[in-house]
């Protein structure tokens, strides 16, 4: 029986989780589910899954769940209770599926209590990949990647000699709007933003897809995870979202790692591995398909990937900034404040505004994280 | 320093590997070079690499070599030679590159000298997995595969436990003719049978691989080196050659290898593994050929792999059969006494002949193979 805590347990990547986790209930035991405002589904959850805690954002929401939930279960709220949640358990794994920098702390004090990470949530890696790593190591636990490349990349890698990595490639499909030249761009609206080809995810992965921000921050996430340099780490973009990564080895073979697009894939290998088990999705058919396509990534079309890169390979507190910048600009074009486009100049003049420093520690990130996200609210 | 044998080192597969060792010259010792009746080439190859030992076909070609060899070049020559060069050297590994059945004594005597091998005569498993099988396991030695498509699927399994393997795709080019509808098969000449779009291989596998015999091989090969059902073992078309095969698991993740075609890869692979080495080859850029395609395998535009599979799950001396009247019929369209489409009719006739037995031995396949090859001979 393996027992599972989930950050974020009401979003895109919580609730295909706990689809995996009903597949074979006898196998896994929910220790706790955190979610922020969703109260009606935490509930309904909290009901199904029987987790012995739970966590919301606020007390008010903790208060109005108390009445609603199985005999027993404990009751958390904001951030002590989220790190509560994530340590004090008896949880095997916890997956961190909260999205932005929030997910920070409590992925750390899941660490120290020496839990395995099923990490969803790339800003943990992209603002203190340097701290998370180093700890993971110390406490002896895995970050398992649930996002689909970085799965992809992982399961490449098994079996094989880091050294004989040349380099990987992680695949783009382009985002909602691939299609269009950067001319085409101006006045998108929020609706059009959120049509992803490929995906059904969250709103703001969405719309980072489309910014390519997303691609950015694995970019980021992927020097971390397996310790690659930049010039090792390749974007391609492949609309079909078929290959979801590949690693290149130093005889020029290539691994790749292909799928229908379904989260529920690297969901589970994250709580199974190293073995697999069957999952409740389809298999691929390559013929069905006729055809891959793959397109040279343009730099020009999509800056926000070249500031992942640049703030990626500035490291310190470049990266924070690339990401706190992206995560306020997108909030205020879902808000409708900014246009699209806007979502890249906002970056680019934080960026451009920040003077670099060392963040040895969570304070100082959490400083920097905040002036960058003043700085985008006021442009 | 590892020391590698190679028998039929005047062949495509032999020529590619003697490439790779020259690459990383102190890397390697060539043990032994067994040839055919490539004399002049057996010679330059034997004063360049300097082996131990070399074999030629017939006594009269060891008697011719003799004068043209580095001083202390031992000279042997027939299928007894063939033997000793196999088994009697401090080879770690032995290439078994020889064309069609002869080179299952040879591969035996190697694997009970506790040699591993270099795998690329296809035909040794195909007549004798049963035995060649077993007898590796025994003596603990490794079968490594050179063919581009079992490499890849050994590439996809590393790491990884064969009880999560849900079932394994070869890809297939197609070969010289898959754009030719089957009625458009009559009447082509040796010369367009012999022109394969992808890959420059000898003139037998090259035919194979127009008649689709080629992949029939390779299943029953991926059977026995995989230890799989036939039912687990699919055949695509992929016409670029580009994803060498792919094994798909029980989660419905596939793991594939990819490359530009380039046995050179596959080959070194089956000497350096598990480590990965530089290799003299070309990296893949996948946005450069911007697209790959597949299709459904057709079996009644390709009645040789439908022969294969029946052949493999028949068992017993149905494979022989089916080997043997192949490689009889090749011959004969190759020397102009048969056509292209009677390759197919022949190996179905003698297929249809032939009454199943058990071929416990090496002498019985001996005996099945010879039979079957007079009957193709007759047709």
């Amino acid at each position: 029986m393996k027992k599972i805590t989930i950050l974020g347990s009401t979003g895109s990547i919580g609730t295909q989780t706990l689809d995996i986790l009903s597949h074979e209930p006898e196998r896994y035991q929910v220790e706790g589910l955190a979610a922020g405002n969703n109260l009606r589904l935490l509930i309904e959850q909290a009901n199904r899954y029987k987790p012995k805690s739970v966590c919301l954002s606020t007390k008010e929401l903790a208060d109005e769940a108390r009445g609603h939930l199985p005999l027993g279960t404990k009751v958390l709220y904001g951030n002590e209770g989220l790190i509560e949640l994530a340590a004090d358990s008896e949880a095997d794994t916890v997956v961190t599926a909260i999205v932005g920098s929030r997910g920070l702390e409590a992925t750390l004090a899941a660490i120290d209590a020496g839990k395995h990470i099923g990490l969803a949530n790339k800003e943990t890696l992209v603002t203190a990949g340097h701290i998370v790593i180093r700890r993971a190591e110390e406490r002896g636990v895995s970050i398992l990647p649930i996002d689909s490349e970085h799965s992809a990349i992982f399961q490449c890698l098994n079996g094989e000699r880091r050294s004989d990595v040349r380099r990987i490639t992680l695949t783009a499909s382009g985002g909602s709007f691939r299609d269009r030249k950067r001319s085409e761009l101006e006045g998108v609206t929020v609706e059009q933003a959120l049509n992803h080809p490929n995906w059904s995810m969250g709103a703001k992965i969405t719309i980072d897809s489309a910014t390519m921000a997303n691609k950015g921050l694995e970019v980021i996430e992927a020097h971390w995870l397996f310790d690659l340099a930049y010039n090792q780490i390749d974007v391609i973009i492949h609309p079909e979202s078929i290959i979801h990564s590949y690693v290149e080895f130093v005889d020029h073979s290539i691994i790749a790692q292909l799928g229908l697009p379904d989260m529920r894939v690297p969901i589970q290998y994250a709580l199974t591995y190293p073995e697999r088990r069957p999952t409740p999705t389809e298999s691929l058919n390559l013929a069905k398909l006729a055809a891959l396509h793959f397109r040279e990534m343009d730099f020009d079309r999509y800056p926000c990937l070249r500031f992942a890169y640049e703030s990626g390979q500035a490291g310190k507190s470049a990266p924070t900034v690339f990401n706190a910048a992206n995560e306020t600009a997108v909030a205020r074009f879902l808000a409708g404040e900014i246009t699209f486009l806007e979502i890249e100049s906002v970056i680019a003049t934080v960026l451009d505004r920040h003077q670099i420093v060392d963040v040895p520690d969570v304070a100082s990130i959490a400083a920097v994280d905040a002036w960058a996200r003043r700085e985008a609210a006021s442009i």
